[in-house]
């Protein structure tokens, strides 16, 4: 199915445009993905838009005829509009010129096993979008089960979250839950839960990390509740030289999951 | 010396928004602060604004009071005005209720010395403000002697990096060089230049580091260009166990840094 869209006040476009909102993406279960590349990372994931957006009137780029002939055979719609109506629905004047409107998929932690990996990291009330995709894209450089968005945290189907993972959103796991479920899975599943803290803490470096590890980043401006931080496992320190006392959580959460991967690799005694 | 502004058409107004603009940022020297942490970061480096913005009509915070009168101990200018003129030069629809318009400083690379501490953070390229502002705030956490931006960066006085860098801005050097001041600069000083790179590489873990140690990292979409890596004195490579073969470039040149730090710190032997 092909379909030419010109008008701004389409109810199409009213509605890619209100996927912007995170209230509306919710409502819709939809979410949008800008630009060639992310597209394709989500096509070698297995996963197709439901509708593909593309730019009137451009030599379309083989991968772009490619992407449209999988979206077609696979039941999609596929959308030609100007590039005005594009750049209004991504909010850009400078938009990409193909779109995709993807189903948002099930983020529920019990699909997620702690034994199915050595290592995840989790995010407690994290708010900045850009770092959850930082976090993603973490994730699948070290191999790591997944995210695990604990509490109150940004968005991980907003544009700014799948943009930072880079394509991480479309192949690492990904989990919402409150603070009981999680401290539950990372119990029931004899999961040893980390988090970075200044107080009570060993040196990050050479500590008794052990698979299934999760490594846990608290918020950016507040960090972990001290209730939360008590019932992790381990709590370790690294070095701060200068004038503040905290990393970028996105940051801290790529250090620490570096080190538990070589630890871990080392197999490391306990100490 | 306090004034009071109350139209959006006033000079100082159109000014104030201008400098959201890197072009105006550079022409005046000038950049905004935004909010009253920043401010307080700022003056506790020994940085004070040249023109101090408040909302009007607000129980003024004891921090705020303190700052007024520092501000106008150095002969700058405290201005009151209304939270829709603020929101208008910052262009957010919840300003901060406390702005500051600071003097840019000198960036020259000269200023710096790679003897004068034993770990650098370099980037080239570097696109993101965002990046850029957490960079500075690594810096700032491994003790680093400073950020030196190579070639075509963003702007470290954007409020997008100043707000990333958690006021590491104030603090950490900063330096702006093209690609072959900076190669001189390293070379000049007895540096050791270091790249994650994928070919050619050791693995970044018991690699030989050696202090004066500078940490190059590359363009976020097109990482170091060959003939740059080709320049470096050492190339490691960290693991990569996903679909992706990069890390986000702040979170590579930190977990580099974290690493080069303990490995000096223990005075590993240089294999």
């Amino acid at each position: 199915m092909r379909r030419h869209i010109t008008g701004f006040s389409n109810p199409r476009v009213k509605h890619w445009r209100s996927l912007r909102d995170k209230k509306h993406r919710r409502r819709a279960g939809e979410f949008l993905v800008e630009g060639l590349r992310l597209l394709e990372d989500a096509r070698e994931s297995g996963r197709l838009p439901r509708e593909l957006i593309m730019a009137e009137g451009r030599d379309p780029h083989p991968l772009v005829v490619q992407l449209e002939q999988a979206v077609a055979a696979a039941g999609g719609t596929i959308l030609t509009t100007t590039p005005d109506i594009l750049a209004k629905v991504t909010g850009k004047s400078n938009a990409q010129s193909v779109l995709g409107v993807f189903e948002e998929w099930e983020t529920d932690l019990a699909r997620l096993k702690p034994a199915d990996a050595p290592l995840w990291l989790a995010a407690q009330d994290l708010r900045d979008p850009g770092n959850l995709g930082t976090m993603l894209r973490t994730c699948d450089a070290v191999g790591a089960g997944g995210l695990i968005l604990v509490g109150d945290c940004a968005d991980p189907f907003s544009a700014e979250a799948v943009r930072a993972s880079m394509g991480a959103c479309f192949t690492v796991g990904l989990a919402r839950a409150n603070w009981e479920e999680f401290l539950g899975w990372t119990r029931a599943g004899g999961a040893q839960l980390v988090a970075a803290s200044l107080r009570d803490a060993v040196p990050y470096r050479g500590a008794p990390y052990a698979a299934p590890c999760v490594i846990l980043v608290g918020n950016e401006s507040r960090g972990l509740p001290d209730v939360y931080e008590a019932e992790c496992d381990l709590r370790v320190t690294m070095p701060m030289r200068g004038r503040a006392d905290s990393l970028n959580a996105a940051v801290a959460g790529a250090v620490l999951a570096y080190e538990v991967l070589a630890s871990l690799e080392n197999a490391t005694p306990a100490k």
